[in-house]
């Protein structure tokens, strides 16, 4: 320190002390303590290390093709072909994939997957929300693309913040949640409203329960928005139509701004459960509520039957929306440049995928079906092996690709992991991962009920893995309950 | 309204009464209503209409390939079989091509380009950055891949704000400056700090006039960063390694987080001019400065010789973070899951093109010089030409994809701009539009000293319709200069 100068400086500028407190608030467990352990574990067992198990199976994030699901041909072909358009010569491809990618392509300036792509894929996705809604208009002025769905709901929960105290912006999001929500509400300094779904009831959502919510909510804050995940993360639930009219009605009565997350329609398994979209019930209650209530919807290329998480298209659905407030929509959004444009593309295919008599078509509805097939017999699977263990009960898995099994943590193992200073469910799934190499992410990541345990698996494993799983959790479980009573 | 309950929905849930007040202040005219006004023009075009011109010229945004620069065929062709993997076996590929794109699909999750690329690529930047500047170490732990540079910039950005009135942090940000500083500064609801570049000395930084603005901003605020555009985004200056000391030694004697934004790295054209990266002087200037001196520095895929805007794929390394900003960091952005994998694919591509000796190296090497040199010439071009004619001075485009010339505007065309409630660059800017058909951004969206007017161009066209552009824009100002004298 001996320059002329550098005496006047004193440690570092940026430290958790004076950095932003909001983003200190942030909390994310998905990729937490138990990933990093799980990273660890890998790396011991890389260079050698004897285990009880050969490798970690993560059951603990969403990424559908990391777990081995296979892409869509068509998809894959259209966006080599955006790439290196010099493949449309090729007698490799199909002829709808090479004009899928040549009108793509033309829709870009210079022909090269540049910026500006927006349009066309802007009129396909109301294309397919039309459709998909039964013919319910859809105008493309009111789509958003978005870097994944991530994207588009922190956009919109960013619109909706302000004031303080009192009059900040409170935002009802269900418990469990998908912890995107609770970490955008800590980053905006918004007021997190807990509505907890009823577990006892297939974690079906209670407009009681809204009501209570609302209430206790209305003395500290400004509730301004209720969100809602359906199919649900992590818990697996699909809601029934009845269910969302009245979320609806409750909505309007409120006064609330809806956000509907919808990222797993097409993911729907159980017997008897069916997507319904918040935009067409919303619709179909006549126009004074189709007229009135404000609503965003979501959707993603990273679920459903595609799974492409690395590809990171998405898109929003706004109805209602105030038209000034759409301008600085607009502008917000731009500011960023554009969502990624392999991303745009993909969303593009995904909102009109190979039409009955194209080459394609054949091909495409086979993958399709097959995985969705095959994620609903995982579906299955999962809640029964895990509801044949005392001590578990498993929800059934109506969609999406999660299960939330509650699980029962004897007084002892709660005492110990309290006296590590860890959530007892943390305490769990750690030891779960230590001895069987299997990574869950606990319940307390997501919310729960106050004395209640959980953890989060994903049902992406293939199946024979996945059964193999399903036996060493159970084998855990009965050991786990056994050292601790 | 007549269905009970609904008598309470009074009115929207959100208006620009009830948003995000920060959000509001947001400005950003790069997209603003001059190209509002150029969609409506080609449209009208497309439409028949009679106009002086048969086409709009995009000359507002730097998206090269929009304007007809080609893609690099390697990275094109390795982005396709990431893709599909089929391609793997095709003939059509030289075989560096499927190594890489082979190495690329196998450090992903399941051998689909999902989640999971990051180790890999943060790996080959820090061999790039270490091989860039002279063999100085670069740790890939201080490697974070990001959505563009403009995710990474706002990041920091997020990281570094916080408190209210006198204590709420400044950023120092040069004027003209790219726009995504001062949006995302009101965004945060940080304070903007101006600091004006030296238009007289071909827009250089002067570290008087940085006191003089620091010394200002003491008095209200809480200046802690300060961000650096090097080569200059709207002003194409590129800095001298001695400058960039200054710079250094200044924000060690006062205690500033330094922010470079490097984007255009390659794109220096300017005899006599070389990028200098900040990291690189930073350690060169010693251990009493490269151990304290805390620097985030940019780059990203959409400029140089790649111009890929689409793929958003960009990175920042840190240098000196504190360890447990570091770990929030890390936090923060697994939130939003992963940047677009095919940008990271791409950013890998970049940071480790062909090497001499593989197959696609001459090529490669042939594809970026011919694109570096044409960009040199029609810097060089523009400089030239926009000189030429009276009431218009450009300093030199030493670097960067723009001229920022400053315009003389008859006091009568201010005096009408003003009567129109526009600024009188914006006025200038849509009289251009509407009689060239030329698209450019008005000065007053960069910032620019008070009372004195600029715009914005690229130099992007291709050179026979920039020479015919700058020959329009000469016209243009005379008759201008002319009709409001
Ligand atoms: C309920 C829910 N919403 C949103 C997302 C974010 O999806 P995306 O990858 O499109 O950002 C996820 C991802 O897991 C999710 O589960
Ligand atoms: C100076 C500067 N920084 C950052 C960016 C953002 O780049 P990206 O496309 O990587 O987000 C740009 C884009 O124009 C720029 O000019």
């Amino acid at each position: 320190m001996s320059e002329n100068g550098l005496a006047s400086r004193r440690g570092k500028v940026l430290t958790t002390d004076t950095m932003n407190p909001s983003v200190k608030k942030v909390e994310y467990a998905v990729r937490g303590p138990i990933v990093q352990r799980a990273v660890e574990i890998e790396n011991e067992l890389k260079k050698g290390a004897k285990k009880p198990f050969s490798e970690v199976i993560k059951a603990n994030i969403g990424d559908a093709h990391a777990m081995g699901q296979q892409p869509v041909t068509f998809f894959r072909q259209v966006l080599a072909l955006c790439s290196y358009p010099e493949l449309l010569n090729s007698p490799l491809f199909p002829e709808d994939v090479k004009s899928r990618a040549g009108r793509i392509l033309q829709s870009c300036g210079g022909g090269s997957i540049g910026e500006t792509l927006q349009f066309c894929v802007r009129q396909d996705v109301a294309q397919y929300i039309k459709q998909r809604d039964g013919g319910i208009p859809c105008n493309p002025d009111n789509i958003y693309l978005s870097t994944g769905a991530s994207d588009a709901i922190v956009t919109i929960l960013k619109l909706l913040v302000c004031g303080e105290g009192r009059t900040c912006t409170g935002a009802m999001i269900p418990i469990p949640q998908y912890p995107l929500y609770s970490a955008a509400l800590a980053e905006l300094g918004a007021v997190q409203i807990n509505y907890y779904l009823d577990e006892e009831n297939c974690w079906s959502l209670n407009i009681g329960e809204l009501r209570r919510a609302l209430v206790d909510a209305r003395k500290h804050c400004n509730p301004r928005v209720l969100c809602i995940i359906n199919p649900g993360n992590p818990t697996g639930q699909v809601q029934s139509r009845k269910c969302i009219e009245d979320v609806i009605r409750f909505a309007a009565e409120e006064n609330l701004f809806l956000m509907a997350d919808e990222v797993y329609q097409d993911n729907v398994y159980a017997d008897g459960c069916h997507f319904h979209s918040f935009k067409k019930v919303l619709f179909e209650m006549g126009p004074q509520y189709s007229n009135t209530v404000e609503l965003a919807s979501f959707h993603s290329t990273s679920k459903c039957y595609m799974g492409e998480c690395g590809f990171r298209g998405g898109y929003m659905e706004v109805v209602n929306m105030d038209s000034d407030v759409k301008a600085q929509l607009t502008k917000l959004v731009s500011v960023r440049l554009c969502p990624p444009v392999p991303g745009q593309a993909l969303m593009d295919l995904v909102v009109n995928p190979p039409k009955p008599g194209e080459p394609s078509h054949a091909t495409f509805m086979k993958e399709r079906t097959a995985t969705l097939r095959s994620l609903a017999e995982r579906a299955k699977l999962t809640e029964q092996i895990l509801n044949t263990v005392p001590g578990i009960h498993c929800n059934p898995v109506q969609g999406a690709m999660y299960s939330f099994p509650q699980i029962t943590i004897p007084e002892r193992a709660v005492q110990e992991a309290k006296e590590k200073g860890q959530a007892p469910d943390m305490f769990y799934c750690m030891k779960l991962l230590d001895e069987t190499g299997i990574c869950v992410v606990p319940g307390s990541g997501f919310g729960q009920k106050e004395g209640t345990y959980h953890f989060r698996m994903t049902i992406l494993p293939p199946t024979d893995k996945l059964k193999i799983l399903l036996q060493k959790v159970k084998e855990f479980h009965m050991g786990f309950t056994e050292q601790f009573s």
